[in-house]
């Protein structure tokens, strides 16, 4: 069960920006009717638009067909269709094929052409995609477009996902809303990580992509590992212009800062979803030489297995998070660093801390949200990390997967 | 329990090398007398030694320690201490300060100077080494030394190990024996890898230097990823030059080769007998540029917990093994990439075999043994990795390693 899952508040709608879902059976025919699992988000107007793709070597045809339309098309873009049930990778010609006739099929419903659309696919790996299905599925919800179906537009791209994810923010006279799904371990060791999200702010794309960068470093990333990425993964922004005032955005701080909450709050839904989690615990790495360095460091303790599963068996295995410290490949001296969970000091400068106790550290491993704080003493940087807990769950989710 | 654990044939003897254990309760005192945990091999003469030692940032002391004496000295090495139920890492000054009367208590027992002797511990990080018992079990060690004592040296090292581990070669007059012990996930994540070897060759330290390190890489490299290593990781070898022929060897080519075949045997016994562990599987990277890149596209299947947990489920969800190909780092193309599972083949030049049946591939994956062959299509070197599934057990373990 997830950790702790709030209860989100309802999304606000997004000018220039309709939505439509429909149910066709991706995963398997029988399953048409019971679940969404086709979305179409189309731009009422031309948007300017940015992504961030999955790094992995082996990428979906969806994702290389992404980049070419960003690339030509980021400031004439008009929709994304996506799917869950099936990600259309590894799938060969044929996939790159289907890939093709699924942007296709929402470029013809839409009228506009195919390199005005990004697509997004995830579900199960290496199986052929159901092209026939799918592309009814497009037509239907294209049939169905609506401001308000910001939460079917959620559950329609979960997999394993337990609850659907999104956020709004407003800035000024401007609004973001946006949606997520990922589950997996959520290190992530490759279970796809799909995000869209839409703004009436009058940015342009290079702007967009400037500030994508620095946001998704400091949320959807610092939920995973770089380069230890889905064949999918996949995170569109796009931007209407059609907020109330119109006029061009020249400090665009404040919008980035707003990003940022709204991506931050995105990403650690995504952890309380992980799969099989049990426990949200929180990294946070100070007194790096970097913020790239001090990400490093909370990413590795993040994605040790032996550090997650002491996490689930609420052992205060503080050895453990120093082991993975010294296996971030981060330059650290052992002398220099210092360890605390929640408020109680364990390590301070290499020394264990005279009152620490066992017991205490138990106490805190214990909860199902705690925080761990590391000091490298290494320089002023520093970066938070969001991981969960490495549980029996999570083999049973996995290990039956296709099943 | 450990996936068909061989029958061990009887360790042989190593001239020049006798040994001996004692229990002294290093993990709780109550312990004491109920199984050893304190093991010394003593050279009756100076040996030639070499060592491979863990990449980790944050090492115990006794590793520090052992890699002073080896540069100083190699040529003239005389013991080799170690424990297990405690790994005396993360302990501080007071650490440090206990390997050192670790390396003393032996070097007294055993009148030797402590830079001739090796220290190794393993076990629990973080917590205080009780020097006092050590200490005393070290004195009783070495009142009963022995050249048969090979087992019971390979079960005073022992861990979460279900089974011994040794190995012994015969190569022309001399003779080779090793122990180890490992568990742990072993992609690993950091659980300590401890091996000892032994041999009557004559080779000098700098000849061992060349050819362990040409070894390691092709057998305990192969079941763990560099830089993902413990605390107190140690690989020492010895050698006494006491064979038969005390000629000095010229041809060193056959003692590599038995060296590896031991290595290997060594390495396998320890994914055999990794935590959790149900299934036993080989994964084969042909085609790469380099046996480097060859080595590091097959830890990253072996280490990624979609694969593992898929295998655990008997799933042969092979998607999953492209994306980690594709998460290696290695510049891999995936239209040139083939996949096999023992003699079937699943992709080949990156389109699905037409011929190809799941049900074909959950019938190898049911098997507890079964090897992937990966063909990267990109040159000529090849490289073989060993590891095992990530099951429920696995979390059982390490959630409950410390109680």
């Amino acid at each position: 069960m997830p950790v702790n899952a709030p209860t989100l508040k309802d999304p606000l709608p997004v000018a220039g920006f309709i939505l439509g879902t429909a149910s066709c059976g991706v995963k398997k025919a029988e399953l048409a009717g019971t679940r969404d699992d086709i979305l179409l988000i189309y731009a009422t107007v031309p948007a300017q638009a940015a992504g961030v793709l999955t790094q992995n070597r082996v990428r979906a045809a969806c994702v290389n067909l992404a980049q070419a339309s960003l690339a030509s098309h980021g400031h004439d873009l008009r929709a994304i269709v996506a799917n869950s049930g099936n990600a259309n990778a590894s799938t060969g010609d044929e996939g790159v094929k289907h890939a093709k006739e699924f942007i296709l099929a929402a470029a013809h419903a839409l009228n506009l052409q195919p390199e005005q659309v990004l697509s997004a696919s995830t579900g199960v790996i290496g199986t052929r995609f159901p092209i026939e299905r799918v592309t009814q599925g497009v037509k239907k919800a294209a049939k169905h477009l609506g401001d308000e179906h910001w939460e079917e537009a959620a559950h329609a791209i979960k997999t394993t996902d337990i609850f659907a994810k999104w956020a709004s923010r407003t800035v000024g006279p401007y609004t973001i809303t946006g949606i997520t799904k990922g589950s997996g371990m959520i290190h992530p060791n490759m279970a796809t990580m799909l995000a869209f999200i839409t703004t009436d702010a009058p940015l342009d794309h290079s702007q967009l992509k400037t500030i994508l960068s620095r946001v998704v470093d400091r949320s959807f990333n610092s939920i995973s590992v770089d380069g230890d990425t889905s064949t999918n993964d996949s995170l569109y922004l796009m931007a209407s212009g059609l907020g109330l005032g119109h006029a061009p955005m020249t400090d665009t701080e404040q919008f980035e800062a707003a990003l940022l909450e709204l991506c931050i709050e995105l990403a650690q839904l995504i952890v309380r979803d992980g799969e099989g989690v049990s426990k949200f615990v929180t990294i946070e790495v100070t007194g790096a030489k970097s913020e790239a360095d001090a990400r490093i460091v909370g990413r590795t303790i993040a994605t040790s297995s032996l550090v997650k599963t002491a996490f689930a068996g609420s052992d205060a295995n503080w050895g453990r998070i120093l082991a993975a410290i010294g296996n971030s490949g981060i330059a650290v001296h052992e002398d220099d660093i210092s360890l605390a969970a929640d408020h109680v000091q364990i390590l301070k400068n290499g020394q264990p801390h005279p009152e620490y106790t066992d017991a205490q550290g138990m106490d805190i491993f214990a909860n199902d949200e705690f925080k761990l704080t590391i000091d490298l003493g290494m320089g002023d940087a520093s970066a938070t990390v969001w991981t969960g807990d490495l549980t029996h769950d999570y083999i049973t989710i996995n290990a039956e997967y296709r099943t």
